[in-house]
């Protein structure tokens, strides 16, 4: 058997059984390990960060790991930025990138790269295999590392010779470590917390804490100290619609977020970081609390929040309770788009239980409000600012729910050229994604931001944010790519659109010109 | 004045005096500066490998660097590959990455990123600039070092607080070193081989020696000492057509390389590096010269080959020769789509002084033997293997060349989906690029990889192999991001569309079904 061989083997027997892949030449044996072996699912992406993005949404949905396949080092950096999404997310995916045959390497060929270099800087776990009888294992440990709590992005560097040599050896599977258990100590000291200072206490939810079962532990802690309840505005996925908390996040803009802060005097972090600008502004701090705010770690990102969550109710013999009513479902909306008329439109119109992939940047700033009162579903956000996300991890996450949930992609029209490519790979899987391409024409959040430097930004500087010249047409671009598509100018036709392709089990793109 | 202020005016200064970009906010206040500081030509691209790629074409005909503009870790992770290219085919760019304020670095915000591993993956000269008066300075250093002889890939880092900070300095132009002078030992050694041994030596050139004056000399020593002349397969520009040599590279192939290598008894490496595979392969060697050829070093790749070629020629007392007739210039074809017929065609109807960007992977291999009599042309390969530069390449090497000369884009279509977004910024800046998409629908390169492992495809290899489910669809593609297409299924089809797209100034896309 040659390591390849053993190397699929040892991934279906650890459960992997999805591949999302864009091999090259020295990955050939593996594909054709993969051919041999019955039982891996095989998703081409054609371009690597449609790849790494799919397995980060296949995640988020499966919550197992699928494993990528890579050409070399440049097609890790062709995937690299949504590896550094997956990593914020805290995905699991086992990243297989294939490389120089190892005799090879000190020739210098071409593709030779540091491979390794490049892959520590969006991975928690790195190997390179070093023989075919060694693969096995090394696989086994990646999907391991790949799972451990809550998900890791595990890297593994597969030389070709190390793929085509014979000698490999299934790897058993390899039992994961349990997360690191919370402390007592956090436990009682934010209970006191709680009890002396509840009403002046933020309960800051990240990680898994916004699933479901985090915040109804956290609710009912809510409920019996008086305290407030957000999310973190760096999550990945929530829980979210009628049965989940009315969350918000804390909001992107710095002054906004300061001032959503500034009233607590506690902090309890559970899974997340103190909460901190995205970018550093002139003349404002760093960090979004007030100076007086005292932050307590309830659990780690790496611990287990509905473990914390339980033993704080529990201290506190806080009641249970049901979760709050989010008031009725709204309608659609009708007349002009609007961030609130789409967001209304689609709590009214979504399936029970879809999957929000929201990549909508400045559009989508207000959707929450406005879209608390529909069936339950999962919303799904980029975690790591890279942008082109959204389109990768909607296809991803229709496949982890094995095609049998609505995906909707919430999708600013400037973040979707980084990853239009996403398109054709739904296409061919025939994936229920309906994607909406907010189509202003323009990278709308660098306008903002420019203005905040404090002028208006003339020609030069708007030849670098409008993409008004040429317009993109979306129709043509889905229709080019297999996807059927629309156009919508009002939200009556936004609608209809959504209603007709919600019918079916193929892609649709709705281009909405905002 | 700011930073920023300093670092457009120090480029400018420094004779940079185009910018591909793709700004986010940590670098909004060098597009203000862009703005407010006249003199700086700024080039959207899309997506951030297409800025890297046109730096990259744009460097190979202006002969000077650009800058680029790139936004944090991520966004120059999504432009690596190209500057894997660009390094792999020593072109010089200064790329600048925007990044994090420097206090608010160690607060981890989603986008921080460990920028500096990654820019080191591809670049020869790395800086992350630590203060607003020293930034001038930094800039023109990184100016030169990307003009360092041939060229390489400097990468300065700007932190949002270095750009935006007051106290710049406006950095003085930097004298670029000469390339380290020739041994004067390596020529008469090289001048003894030739002489005793000129009918089993090779002379082997890359780099500037396959551009047209390095070209005449090797000529002239070859014909004065019976030699073959040769270029290295991993070439990023050759002159070619008439008045050039009938060059040929090495072969792609393995054993197609070994066969074409083995009677030479010495190789003269002129900026080549000996030859080896792209790739490792099961029993077969790495070099792909015979065991008992002899090599010799006349010059490096950071040397002047002119001058060592001039300096040989002379001790050789090579009598001046003109360039061999490379025969009438053939006619364009007819029937069915070769690659013959294309090189055929490209090469009758080409304007003179044309550039040819060639991305065409496996259909291409035979393109130089019928294109030899060409108009004097300048062909451009992707030199560092990683797919997806043929089309920015193209769209830079226009702008290198002020619109003012045919660039003709040989495309294949799996490495066009890496990067179609280029089309936009062809159609955006109206560039005379006439783009032939190759469409055969499949990873051919890769099917005839696959074989090599001994098998035939089967499904599941094929679901990796295979971009024909759905067809993608060339000219929707085109036509959605504003350029003109159409579909040809003949060689007369393309000829007549070449014909019409040669007299117009705006970009087009001939979809050849091959």
């Amino acid at each position: 058997m040659n390591g390849a061989k053993s190397l699929v083997k040892t991934l279906l027997a650890s459960g992997v059984d999805t591949c999302f892949a864009n091999p090259g030449t020295s990955e050939m044996h593996f594909v054709a390990a993969l051919d041999q072996v019955p039982g891996m699912k095989c998703v081409l992406g054609l371009q690597e960060n449609i790849v790494t993005g799919m397995a980060d949404g296949y995640f988020r949905i499966a919550r197992k790991p699928a494993c990528t396949l890579l050409h070399c080092g440049p097609g890790l950096a062709n995937g690299m930025a949504n590896l550094h999404n997956a990593r914020r997310a805290r995905s699991g995916i086992v990243n297989i990138v294939g490389d120089q045959a190892i005799y090879h390497r000190p020739f210098d060929a071409p593709l030779t790269a540091d491979t390794t270099s490049m892959a520590h800087t969006v991975s928690q776990w790195v190997r390179s295999s070093n023989a075919p009888a060694e693969l096995g294992r090394d696989a086994a440990e990646a999907v391991a590392a790949a799972m451990q709590y809550p998900g890791q992005v595990a890297t593994l560097i597969l030389p070709a010779d190390v793929s085509w040599g014979e000698g490999g050896v299934v790897g058993n599977p390899i039992a994961v470590s349990p997360p690191p258990s919370i402390d007592g100590n956090a436990i009682e000291s934010t209970a006191r917390t709680l009890r002396s200072h509840g009403a002046d206490t933020l309960i800051l939810l990240a990680g898994p804490a916004v699933l479901a079962e985090g915040q109804k532990l956290a609710w009912r802690v809510a409920q019996a100290t008086g305290a407030t309840v957000m999310a973190d505005y760096v999550t990945s996925h929530l829980a979210r619609g009628r049965g989940r908390l009315q969350l918000e996040r804390v909001p992107y803009g710095m002054e906004a977020a300061i001032k959503t802060l500034e009233r607590f005097k506690h902090i309890i972090l559970v899974n997340a970081k103190p909460p901190v600008g995205f970018f550093g502004y002139p003349g404002m701090p760093s960090t979004q609390y007030s100076p007086d705010a005292q932050l307590q770690v309830l659990s780690r990102p790496d611990q287990d929040p509905v473990e914390a969550l339980a033993a704080l109710a529990q201290v506190l013999n806080a009641p249970q309770v049901d979760m709050p009513d989010p008031g009725p479902r709204p309608q659609a909306a009708s007349g002009a788009p609007s961030p609130e008329g789409l967001a209304q439109t689609v709590a009214a119109l979504m399936p029970e239980n879809s999957i929000i992939s929201d990549e909508s940047v400045s559009f989508g700033r207000g959707f929450y409000r406005f879209s608390h009162a529909a069936p339950a579903n999962d919303w799904l956000h980029l975690a790591g600012g890279a942008i082109g996300d959204g389109l990768p991890v909607a296809t991803g996450a229709a496949i982890g729910a094995k095609r049998e949930r609505r995906v909707i992609g919430l999708q600013a029209d400037g973040s979707a050229m980084y990853s239009l490519q996403s398109l054709w790979t739904q296409a061919r899987e025939q994936l229920p994604v309906t994607t909406i391409i907010l189509n202003n024409s323009k990278y709308n959040i660098l306008i903002g931001e420019y203005k905040n430097v404090g002028a208006t930004p003339g020609e030069t500087a708007m030849s670098m944010l409008d993409l008004g010249n040429p317009s993109l047409n979306w129709v043509g671009l889905a229709n080019a790519m297999g996807v059927e598509a629309a156009r919508a100018t009002t939200m009556e036709e936004c609608a209809d659109l959504m209603t007709s392709s919600f019918g079916k089990t193929a892609p649709f793109v709705i281009e909405l010109m905002i």
